[in-house]
């Protein structure tokens, strides 16, 4: 057992699988966890643990359920919630500059709460405790409905100083004016609810963004110690755009690599269209990849997931928004990432390949690599002495993770679905308990379900006596 | 309204958003449907129905609600349900000959019975009404599950006769045998169950078939005027293998077709290694095909779904079996196949297609195009007068499948989860009904965590007073 110095914990979770994901890979049958204000006190045998707290306030049997760190969603716009199915089956010229801009654009700041609440309930039942916001324009909103929810999150301002085709009250952004609002929005947010809250740089593309936007952000970013999330390398388009404008050989990490804005407190958003060559620069300046498997089939293409980890870049896994996906669940997005992964082998060698992306790889993307990805390693992304309970509690005794060969890992990974998830930690209070989001009054079993939607919550059955 | 003479009804919901999948593609927003025994005996508005049938044994106002045909499963093989898990990350090899085939091969009757229950179980959480049995060894132990779960089934053993590295029990068959066992089991279970039950003929695959087998299959099936179920085309090896034994140009369809195999009640499994004349082959003959997207890419391979599609073959869904999936839903069969078809034109066109496999066309493939591929269209896969009525409830007024922006098949087919799945409905039969499997008892709440596996069905929470 490893254990902090001793005092008496809040919580002890015991009978457990208790998959670690620290350095090691470490699992623990009838392991346990001990809980002392927002961190992890002791990890270790269910009797070790249990003796070495015996007057903890709240004791949880977990009956051999699984363990497993929160998982972190490095790439969800939570303004794009309400605009779940707008946008299905149709082009991308069609999907950005006929439905997304002009929704987002019209958004309220109301629109951006509920958007944003919405959005983190569905997170939640999916087991995410942590997320990086990909950018929007109410940041002040999101992190209401963030400090509400008690969800930890990187949130970040959309912004853009130059481009064509953006809707009118897009377009007058000036580059100071890009970079002040965003140092406000630092000031004004960053490391609040309970530390739970930070605030980064975003920057939505490069083609939206001139060279002083770029460098004022890495600059900025630097100086406040802080990341940037920007979409990167997304379609071919973007790369001849790059290349027409920039006069260079290759796309737009090319390109960020020569004027030399690749720094590891980068967010690489999805990063579908690199050739070897800019593998090689994410890898050399530490880059932290967010690979979004759903909308990258929807929307952008096969991104060279193995061959960035064998380079040793950082890749996580993100959701995107709700219009991308639509299904909003790192769950759905692990299952995704092993399948399209082993899939496109068959692309490169003429068959698929059974061994690539296995599930501790995937189950890597969705824990630790997140916490890397979001520059919170040292505190998240596995259950470790010191770091913060952020954790789930799978219940795995369902028939769709049934039976349980020894290999929880990969029944999580390929098995489960979100209903499996039960309970959700984060910052060590649960926000999910058995099902039940704590911090938002659902109302009678169904919030969304309002008499003035006509869909009253549950169907009666009438039968005559 | 259609309505059938005019009779009492046993059952009458009412206030559904109806998807027909009529040959019109008919949707209802607040539409009814009456049943009378097995079968659907009006669809319309709700106030229509509901004044046609006032003396309905039992109404049930779905206040808003999704009424679907129930989904067709056109390839799973139910006895694999228990080797879920026993072979993850393992290449194609150890997967067959490591694995899969020691597991089948020694499975004993009872263990097919509780295997094909687990999976029916799974199958009914998923909307699924009738599944197409891919081949196993214990027909009579899934006509058993199957009568008891009360869902549709074609059941088919599989055969082989010839084919190397078989385990020991299985390489005894003669192609007499073969033939003659299977025309026992339509004699014995064929058009049982309330004629839920169907037997088809089954063929393991063409390594392990002689040209006897295969042309007195097609005979034996036409006789009986049944189906045959087999796997075609599933990885480059089998038409290498083809080509080389064969002395043809092509696969495994080629062969087929110039052998005179190809019939309009043959169900092809995968079919994922076709050239462009061999889908002609397919489409001229009538050939079905199930395709199942985790399992392609897992293990086979991208098939030519678009391709197919356009050349007018009745392209299905199926899951396949547990060990190749590993989730056994046709819900996330219907996301997958949408996003993987439109992510594989990046490797036509060097751009994702959204517009390809739009939702009407997936939601076509899980059922009234899996009704015609188990050749049961005249009786299931849509909400037609005088169809059995095999339907399900969905309810969307939930965080995953909000908001409804007046596009509930785009919805269903990207957001739904299984658990949005409310009732099954099978031959007028509630199967499921707020989410209860109704004709098997799940015991406390969880039928699968006996004491004996040490995992109590509830997570017990101990406060100190």
């Amino acid at each position: 057992m490893t254990q902090a110095a001793a005092v008496s914990a809040d919580i002890v979770l015991h009978n457990a699988f208790v998959v670690t994901m620290d350095g090691a890979l470490t699992v623990l049958r009838d392991g346990a966890i001990a809980v002392v204000g927002d961190r992890i006190a002791a990890v270790g045998p269910s009797a070790d643990v249990l003796g070495a707290f015996p007057g903890a306030a709240q004791t949880l049997n977990l009956a051999g359920r699984i363990l497993l760190p929160g998982f972190v969603n490095t790439h969800v716009h939570t303004s794009q919630q309400l605009a779940r199915g707008i946008a299905d089956d149709v082009d991308l010229m069609t999907w950005l500059h006929g439905r997304i801009w002009p929704y987002e654009s019209h958004m309220t700041e109301e629109d951006s709460y509920a958007s944003t609440l919405l959005c983190g309930i569905e997170l939640i039942r999916s087991g995410v405790t942590c997320f990086a916001e990909a950018g929007g324009q109410y940041v002040s909103e999101m992190a209401r409905a963030v400090e509400l929810l008690g969800l930890r999150a990187c949130l970040t301002k959309s912004t853009m100083d130059c481009g064509d085709g953006l809707p009118p009250n897009w377009s007058s952004c000036s580059t100071d004016d890009c970079i002040q609002s965003q140092k406000d929005l630092y000031e004004k947010h960053h490391n609040t609810a309970d530390g739970r809250i930070r605030i980064w740089f975003g920057l939505r593309q490069i083609m939206n963004a001139t060279d002083r936007l770029l460098l004022e952000t890495r600059d900025a970013a630097q100086e406040l110690n802080t990341g940037i999330h920007m979409h990167i390398a997304e379609i071919p388009y973007e790369n001849q755009f790059v290349m027409r404008m920039k006069k260079i050989d290759h796309g737009t990490v090319t390109y960020l690599e020569k004027i030399d804005f690749l720094r590891s407190n980068l967010l690489a958003a999805h990063s579908v269209w690199l050739n070897e060559s800019e593998i090689s620069h994410f890898s050399n300046a530490g880059v932290k990849v967010s690979h979004c498997p759903a909308s990258a089939m929807r929307m952008l293409g096969f991104a060279p997931i193995r061959e960035m980890l064998d380079s040793g870049v950082c890749v996580s896994l993100g959701t995107d928004g709700a219009p991308s996906n639509n299904r909003m669940s790192i769950v759905d997005e692990m299952y995704l990432a092993s399948l399209i992964n082993k899939g496109r082998e068959a692309y490169i060698s003429g068959t698929t390949n059974p061994t690539v992306l296995p599930s501790e790889t995937v189950l890597t993307m969705a824990t630790i690599n997140g916490a890397k990805a979001v520059l919170w390693d040292n505190e998240i992304g596995s259950l470790e002495v010191g770091k913060k309970a952020d954790l789930i509690v799978v219940n795995p005794f369902k028939w769709s993770m049934l039976p349980l060969h020894d290999c929880s890992i990969a029944n999580t990974v390929y098995c489960m679905r979100s209903e499996n998830i039960e309970s959700v930690m984060c910052n060590g209070q649960w926000i999910m308990k058995d099902q039940k989001i704590m911090n938002v009054n659902l109302g009678g079993g169904n919030f969304f379900s309002s008499k003035e939607s006509n869909c009253p919550p549950s169907a009666s059955w009438h039968q005559p006596p």
